[in-house]
């Protein structure tokens, strides 16, 4: 891995850097992260979710929608086009709360590690804004990259 | 607190909640948030930050560009007027990492948690693309409400 | 009603027309519109569609999302707080189809005709994009303000 | 044609479908609509129209711009290159009103269809606000692809 | 005026200022621009244009549409209601090219110079989008504030 | 250079112009422009500025950000993939004021001039916005293309 932040350039100043010489290959990236919230709400999510399913898929969908926005929020990363979103969202009693995964596929010249990890923080912050009439103390934690294949080099998270 | 899930209506269908009927009032939410890294990766980033700080202005910048795209992104969100975004960047060598707090104000018939937290969020997701050239094992963690004020119901978490 | 087009100008040019000495008054527009299949393609999202909901559902999301960019899609629209957004998607075998309704607030200057509008396009063409590996033949159609209360006159439609 | 929803997976859950493995082709989408007013109001629109041809050139380039938004607009479209973008708008004094007709084309390993769709939408929209303070009860209608090609398989509408 | 630069705070670090105390008023500001061409680009649109307007009607739509997406284009603008957006852009043979003028009104906290400001530069960027297939050495030009009224205080360019 | 307006058909209606037979190639462009305020106005800008940099940052940033959006801003420009932006901002007390040079790269069919333009543009804004509150007379200067590289024709400014 580069000892150098690949942001700033010989003068330490921003700039979105030159892929123009990469390949394009396919590339994909898998992220991950939880929200926690009280046993009572998540009881009562999935509850309510039940019949139709309303609260997990508005968080899917607006997990997929923000993917497509990513190089509009963060700042230096490339416009890309994505061949693949992928958004699982799973109860879980024991956390309690949901486990978030996001898979991403691109054929171009840089990763999409971003694009995966704003996936799961939407999708995230959507599941807050749904549940939060009923519980404002929920925590959205553990975001984090767990792999990206591809590139110039893979990474593996090893836990 | 409600025991309704208010972005469901009878029919547990989502719909965009009716606030028309409720005062505008000045409203703030403060958010919180963490990115961990190894020791050394933050050692960089201070030390490439200190001549120019570009990564901890690049990822305040987007943290308040992505506030005011919040009703953009999650769905049931309104579109608000927005009075102050502020967002405070800390490093802390013994997390080793990052602590970010962001603070939203409105005149609204609704509050801008969502508003702080998207802020919080984006902020770390910009953090972590500046640094992943050398870290690509940060962890984004503990994003939460620590207080809104001026609606119908006040929150101020406990911790 | 006028009989001048109110975004010309005397010179006849476009122009946002100037809404800065009307009353901000509470204002709501219903529009509705349809999506015709094929019996068989009704059958198959409504047999597909229940153990989820996910088409209808995803529709009615983009349908909400959209109404809130409407002042970007619509050149002379006015940026308004919206209120509310409502969506309703009902199956007919008789169409066969989808009849859609949607119904939005504000406490504005001006109508929100053009948002309500809106929703209900951007829903139909969801509804399209969801269904249209099984059938491309469907017709969107029949899309129409219902009615508009609140500003200067009201509007309802007589059928 | 496939009798399976593709949005939908193995578990009926929304995804933005894998297209890493197809291969990028020239492929066009056309795409039709029409909004019906009354003879009056069309006149009026003619005539307010001919000097400066801003009406329909504004209804033009908004279908244009929001073409270029729709993986933005569409939850589960994939974001694409668009190589060309073209909107014809033909008054017809017997309809009466107006004729829209989009074509789309992209080098692309999915198609344009939902781009020519909303390109024709969006344009209706925008003729319904630029004539509606003359004329509220116009209907938008008959939104339909016409033809797709160079993809796995082409269509053609028949009627 | 004030000799500090408001987007700093005390430890000179970007936050959008906080308007929450402050009186919402009409304000308005005016800004102009020019671009310069050759005196046979300008005839050349000019006769080009003349039959339907539609470079200088492009232009003026897209600045229009730009000026509502001013608060995401200026990090630390405040997104604001806008209650008027109107441009002019008037041929001249002396410049040769054409001067370009917005006026932009709200009801808020604080003024929409940057809204002015961002009408005609866009709006400049247009025209030369336009005309750049026949003239690439054309040039924008003296993007300043005329004026701005109704905030704490008035400005008015003395040339 | 062609004496035809490309975004003009043969009816003069605007139309984005058909690419989809070109070849993609490594195309780059460079613009410049300036902004010029009172000396005293630049001296404290680059004092404030010293300790953080966020003036410039921030404009710089912001100039990055915007040309992604270029062609969600100039009606007929083809979206396209960026492999490259850089923005160098240079204070400069004999103007006084900042020049501002953008460079933009990508494998595409067609050119980033705009793109490069609108960088210089949205960056030049920003520093005004971000410097307004002690100077409102500043002036955006002198915005132009300097090269275009690796299309059909390539061009360089003589002056």
């Amino acid at each position: 891995m580069s000892n150098k932040l690949s942001h700033l350039n010989a003068q330490n100043e921003v700039e979105m850097v030159d892929i123009s010489e990469k390949q394009a290959t396919l590339r994909q990236a898998i992220a991950s992260g939880r929200i926690i919230m009280t046993v009572e709400s998540l009881q009562q999510v999935e509850q309510g979710n039940s019949p139709k399913g309303d609260v997990v898929a508005t968080a899917k969908i607006a997990g997929i929608m923000a993917t497509k926005q990513t190089s509009g929020l963060i700042p230096l990363c490339h416009p890309l086009p994505l061949s693949k979103i992928g958004i699982q969202i799973t109860a879980d009693e024991q956390l309690p709360g949901y486990h978030i995964e996001a898979s991403v596929k691109t054929n171009a010249e840089t990763g999409v590690e971003m694009e995966a990890l704003t996936a799961v923080s939407v999708t995230a912050l959507t599941l807050y804004d749904m549940v939060k009439a009923i519980d404002k103390s929920m925590v959205i934690t553990d975001i984090k990259l767990i792999s990206k294949t591809g590139g110039k080099s893979d990474y593996q998270r090893s836990e």
